[in-house]
C-alpha cells in the first residue's frame, strides 16, 4: 500500500484533546495493516498566532499543501479576541480553504436516533434525520474584494464586503450537489436570495441550467434562504441535500447541526476540484463544533465529530469506503450502549471522558 | 382629534382577504369615535405590476410618502416569478423601505401560550418565549452598489452585490435596539460575522462604543450570526432583543418566527428616524408571513398577524397604548376560546374562516 500523509492540525480548544483519540485510532489502524497513514502535525488559530505570530505558517502552509489530506481540529477562544484581523485564529483556516482550493463543503446532518431527545426539536419531527448541506466555500461574501474599513473625511467609517460570484463556481459547486444527491434522495434544493441579490440571481440561473442539462434524474427545488431557515425549523425531513452559497451554508448548515440535537458528533468535509492528472481532490476534514474553550483541558470534550471528520476522510481521500463504515458503526454501536459524553448525556447515561469514548469505539473495531 | 392617515396596501395573495378585517376594525374604532383615521388605498407588488407596470406607482409612492402610516399585506407569487427583476413584486416593498427611510424593523417573536404545541420544537423551550428582532431594514447587501451581473470576455457572469455599512446607520439601529430593551428585559445580543466580515468588525466597535457610552444600564452581547441562529434553536428564551445587519435580520426572524409555532400570528413595524421639526416617524406595518397563493382568495387565512400589525401601529405611529394593548388582549382572548384558523388549528379545535376571526376578534371590543 502506498503512503498516504495526513497533516494534523488540532488547533485551539478542545481541539488537541479531540485529535488526540483520532491519533490513536489512526495507530490501531496502522498497527493492524488496515492503513498506511504517515502523519505529520502543525499548528493553526490562536496556538499558531501565539507561537509564530501568524493563523498559520507558511511552513504549516506548505505542508497542507503537500499532504494527502488534513485533519483539523478547531480554532478561536476568548484569549485571541483581541489580535489584529488579519491574524485572528479564523484567519488560518480561511487560508487553508482558499489556498488549497476547498471549494466544497459537506456538511451532513444527522440524527443519531440515541440522541433524538437531545434535539430541541421534537422527536418526529428530528428523528432519522438525514441531510447534507453542501456548501460553496472558497467564495461569496467570505473573500470577495473591496473588503475594507475605510474612514471618511467626515470621520465616519464605511465598512465594506463584497459578495461576488462567476459562472464557473456556481457550476462546480452545484455538480457536487448533483452528484452527491445522486447516491441519495436525488433531490437538491437550492437556496438563494434572487429576490433581493444579483449573485442570487445568478445562483438559480446557473444551478437550474445544471440540473436541467446535466441531471434530469434529480428533483431540483428552489428555496428562498430565509424560508429555507424557516423550512428547517419546521419539517428538515423535506429536504436531502441542501445547496447555497459561502454565507447561507455558514448559518443553515449550524441551523440543521442544531436541530439533530447531535452538534457534537457531526462531521465535515471541504474538497477541492479533482487534480486534472492524477484525480485526487485536496481535501480538509473537521468538526461543525467549535473549539469550546470553556471546557478545555477537562478530559471531558466530545471526540465523535472529530473521529466521524477522519472517517469522512477515508471515504472521500482514500476510498476505504468499508473501513470508514466500519468506524461509523463503531460511533453508533458505542452510542447504543448507552455511552456518553457530557455534552450529549442525560440522567440514566454512562458519563465517559473524551479518552474513554475514543477507547470504546476503539473496542468495537 | 386630528384626523390621522394610513395608507393601505394589501399586495397580492392573501393581502387583499386579511387586509379587508383591519378594514373592518378601523371602521369599528372611527364609528366609537375612538380613533380617526381617514385611509386610502394603493396597489403594491404584484398586483401594481399587473396594472401599472411597476412594482408601485409613483402615484402610490407620493401617498405613502405623505401618509402618517403605511399598512402593508404580502407581496409575490408564483404569478408573477418571469418578470423582470426591478419590477419584481419585492421591488415594491425594497423601495417602500428605501424612499421612506424604514431602517428599523421591529419582529416581535412571541410564543403564545394558546398554540405552544403548534411549534416543531419542545413545548418547554418555547412556552412564554417573548424576544425581539431588531433588524436594520435600509442598508447592507441589500442596498449597496455596486449590485449587478456583468458577462465576461470568457462568456462566463459575474454577480456581485455589495454589503455596506457606515458609522451612523449602525449608531441609530443600535440606539433602537438598546431604548427598547430598556422597556423589556434590558439586554441586547448584536449579531454579526466578525470573524469573517469587515462590515461584522465595524457593526461590533459601533455597537460596544454605544452601550458603553449611552446604555451602560443595558447588558450587551455580542454573538456570531451563525451561532445565533444555532442558540435559537437550543434555547430562545436566552435572547430579549437581538441586533443585526438586514440580510442576518432577514433570516434570524424567520427563523424566531418558526421556533414559536404561530407565524401566522406575528407582526413587524419598521420605522424611520424622528422628524426633527414634528417629532413623527415614517413607518409601515406588515404580517412576517408572506402572500401564501396557495390559500389565496378560499377565505382560510390567518387574519391575526395582519391586526397584530395594525395594533403596533396604534402603538408606535398614533402612541395608542390602550388601544393597542386592548387589540391584543383581544387577539389572544379569541384565542383563549379555542378559535382557531386552519393554520394553527388542530383536532378539538373551532376552526374558522378569515371573515369569522376578525368578527370574533372585533367583538372582544
Ligand atoms: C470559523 C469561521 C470562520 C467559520 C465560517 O464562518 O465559515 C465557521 O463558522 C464555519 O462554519 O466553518
Ligand atoms: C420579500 C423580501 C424582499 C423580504 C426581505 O428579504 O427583506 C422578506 O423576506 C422580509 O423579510 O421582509
Amino acid at each position: 500500500m502506498a503512503t498516504n500523509t495526513l497533516l494534523l492540525l488540532p488547533g485551539d480548544g478542545i481541539g488537541p484533546e479531540i485529535m488526540a483519540e483520532v491519533k490513536e485510532i489512526i495507530a490501531l489502524l496502522n498497527g493492524r495493516g488496515l492503513t498506511d497513514f504517515a502523519t505529520d502535525e502543525g499548528l493553526v488559530g490562536g496556538s499558531a498566532y501565539d507561537a509564530h505570530g501568524a493563523a498559520i505558517s507558511e511552513a504549516d502552509m506548505a505542508k497542507a499543501l503537500s499532504a494527502d489530506a488534513v485533519l483539523f481540529g478547531a480554532v478561536g477562544g476568548p484569549k485571541w479576541d483581541g489580535v489584529p484581523y488579519d491574524v485572528r485564529p479564523e484567519a488560518g483556516l480561511l487560508r487553508l480553504r482558499k489556498d488549497l482550493g476547498l471549494f466544497a463543503n459537506l456538511r451532513p446532518a444527522i440524527c443519531y436516533p440515541a440522541l433524538a431527545d437531545a434535539s430541541s426539536l421534537k422527536r418526529e419531527v428530528v428523528e432519522g434525520l438525514d441531510i447534507l448541506i453542501v456548501r460553496e466555500l472558497t467564495g461569496g461574501v467570505y473573500f470577495g474584494e473591496p473588503k475594507e474599513i475605510v474612514t471618511l473625511e467626515n470621520g465616519q467609517k464605511r465598512a465594506v464586503d463584497t459578495q461576488l460570484y462567476t459562472t464557473s463556481e456556481i457550476e462546480r459547486i452545484a455538480r457536487v450537489a448533483f452528484d452527491l444527491a445522486r447516491a441519495r434522495g436525488r433531490k437538491v434544493a437550492s437556496a438563494e436570495k434572487r429576490n433581493v441579490m444579483k449573485s442570487g440571481v445568478l445562483w438559480n440561473q446557473v444551478v437550474t441550467k445544471i440540473g436541467k442539462e446535466e441531471y434530469a434524474d434529480v428533483a431540483l427545488e428552489h428555496v428562498l434562504a430565509d424560508n429555507c431557515a424557516m423550512q428547517l425549523v419546521r419539517w428538515p425531513k423535506q429536504y436531502d441535500v441542501i445547496v447555497c452559497d459561502n454565507l447561507f451554508g455558514d448559518i443553515l448548515s449550524d441551523v440543521a447541526a442544531m436541530l439533530t440535537g447531535s452538534l457534537g458528533m457531526l462531521p465535515s468535509a471541504s474538497l477541492g476540484a479533482p487534480d486534472a492528472a492524477t484525480g485526487k481532490r485536496k481535501a480538509l476534514y473537521e468538526p461543525v463544533h467549535g473549539s469550546a474553550p470553556d471546557i478545555a483541558g477537562k478530559g471531558i470534550a466530545n471526540p465523535i465529530a472529530m473521529i466521524a471528520s477522519f472517517a469522512m476522510a477515508l471515504r472521500y481521500s482514500f476510498g476505504l469506503i468499508d473501513l470508514s463504515d466500519k468506524l461509523d458503526a463503531a460511533i453508533a454501536a458505542v452510542l447504543g450502549k448507552g455511552l456518553r459524553t457530557r455534552d450529549i448525556g442525560k440522567d440514566g447515561d454512562t458519563l465517559v471522558s473524551t479518552k474513554e469514548m475514543g477507547a470504546a469505539i476503539r473496542e468495537e473495531f
